[in-house]
């Protein structure tokens, strides 16, 4: 079922990560409206198991296509890792992962590394160093997303789970920052990276500090992707690819009259952290109770032998 | 409805930081048996509304309950600061959390902090300093337990969202628990406190860090309550106290025979992770379904009507 150019896009996170991806799009897609799920009741994702990071899934596109979003963005590494395939099987609507625009922009990062460092020596190409949550590397998306671009350059990944609660905390600069980065980042250099990925929506945040401690131990520049621009300027092509984006020419509008906020849970604290990624024109947000939905419910009434009970 | 003496305890905790007081229960009431659960499918509750925690610790609460348990342990700083006394008006058994001992145990320590100064000037009573996590902190159940006990000693708080990864990621000497340490104590050391509470069961592994920069900062020693140890030991005389403790005298036991690990999701990690807390002899642990459960299902049939929907 076609859904009409003027509905809105939907985007889901586990929590708030995600809106560094909405905030690439409102500047990649002006005309478009946006719906954003949070499920700040369940956050983080990237610790669970794929079987619950699944279940969660579906509840939270569920709420989305109840709501008539006409393509779907899944602005969490985790749920891009481990649930895209199932998304796409159950929803008739594109549904557009983090993981795959991540590595897109990686390859094209480390050809330019690989062409730049050819013209003074025959060093072997870099390899893709790729920082994310424990469930983003453990699921492997990444060397298979890069892998279905080039079989050029291997990526190598580390779990980094000081990075989220560092810019949760708005502790972006400074000693511990540094330390903390330069943890994950020294074994990846080590073990050959001269391109590195922000695999986790909240670590745009920390880009400035990745590119510093990179630039000192590497000696030289390193290339920095971050997967939720490169995200959004997927979403920009697929939406004129497929004829689905809005025709409406873009109006001065407000993040708050383009925005919806959606979250399952809205503990003290929220408005700041959710300024931290959209700045002060951040709109009020909804609660909304995921419970109301049967938990193991499949996207699609059709699909529902694919997820008894 | 009385429980046999042989019945187990029951614990819970939203995650694995319940584990240290599991520990301290393994020393200090050597004759019981335990089961825990850890909500890990939903983990952590610090950062979750009141509402959101009181649906998930009614959930966890039944799960011990319909297992048979004599007695409720809320190794939990957040559920017991927000839940506890909805649990014991629902429960027909003991229920012991972690902030009363927590309190009991630092007031104690601010009284001899209180006398020991005494002794050398006219200085202020000493204040206490309570780490613990966003909702803990919020929830303001260390002020209010300490108040019950003594109104001589005011208390002044801070939320340590780095220190849980930090303890799960093993990172627990060296510059960056010292500095994220620092962080948190040392505003706590200026508004005077005298005697510092680990508010949160994953805090004790960070004990000595703790102590060290506490004693570097303040020029002296200053005294850690560790709220995982205290509660054990109210446990040791409730059970006495209410006559129900284990009459068999203990046997030699293994962790593994005296402890049953129950958990909502088994991500990879996880066994690293609870050796960490129990150290080699953690028993495998079984995963179980809550959402088998009526989401908002309260703990008695008879209470329906305090939860609708």
């Amino acid at each position: 079922m076609a859904r009409p150019r003027g509905a809105p896009l939907g985007v889901f996170d586990s929590g708030l990560g995600g809106l560094t991806v909405v905030r690439a799009l409102l500047d990649e897609v002006p005309g478009e409206r946006i719906v954003y799920l949070g499920d700040t009741a369940r956050v983080p994702y990237g610790t669970r198991s794929a079987e619950t990071v699944i279940r969660y899934a579906r509840g939270c596109a569920r709420v989305l296509t109840d709501r008539g979003v006409k393509a779907l963005v899944v602005a969490c590494n985790t749920v891009s890792a481990v649930a895209l395939d199932m998304l796409r099987a159950e929803l008739d609507m594109p549904v557009i992962g983090v993981v795959e625009p991540g590595a897109r922009a990686a390859v094209l990062a480390a050809e330019a590394v690989a062409r730049a460092r050819s013209e003074e020596s025959d060093a072997p190409p870099p390899r893709i160093g790729v920082l994310g949550t424990q469930g983003t590397i453990a699921s492997n998306a990444y060397p298979r997303a890069v892998q279905q671009r080039s079989t050029r350059f291997e990526v190598v990944g580390r779990a980094a789970p000081l990075l989220v609660p560092l810019v949760e905390e708005g502790w972006l600069d400074g000693e511990v920052p540094e330390l903390a980065v330069q943890r994950y980042v020294e074994p990846l250099l080590a073990e050959g990276a001269g391109v590195l990925v922000l695999g986790c929506t909240h670590y745009p945040l920390l880009q400035p500090v990745v590119e510093r401690v990179a630039r000192r131990l590497a000696g030289r520049p390193v290339p920095v992707v971050d997967s939720a621009t490169a995200t959004a300027r997927s979403v920009a092509e697929l939406l004129e690819d497929g004829r689905i984006a809005a025709r409406v020419p873009p109006r001065e509008e407000s993040h708050a009259e383009r925005l919806q906020l959606l979250v399952t849970d809205l503990p003290g604290g929220f408005q700041r952290v959710a300024e931290l990624f959209l700045g002060e024109h951040t709109p009020q947000a909804e609660q909304i109770d995921l419970n109301a939905l049967p938990s193991d419910a499949s996207v699609t009434a059709s699909d529902a032998e694919l997820c008894p009970g």
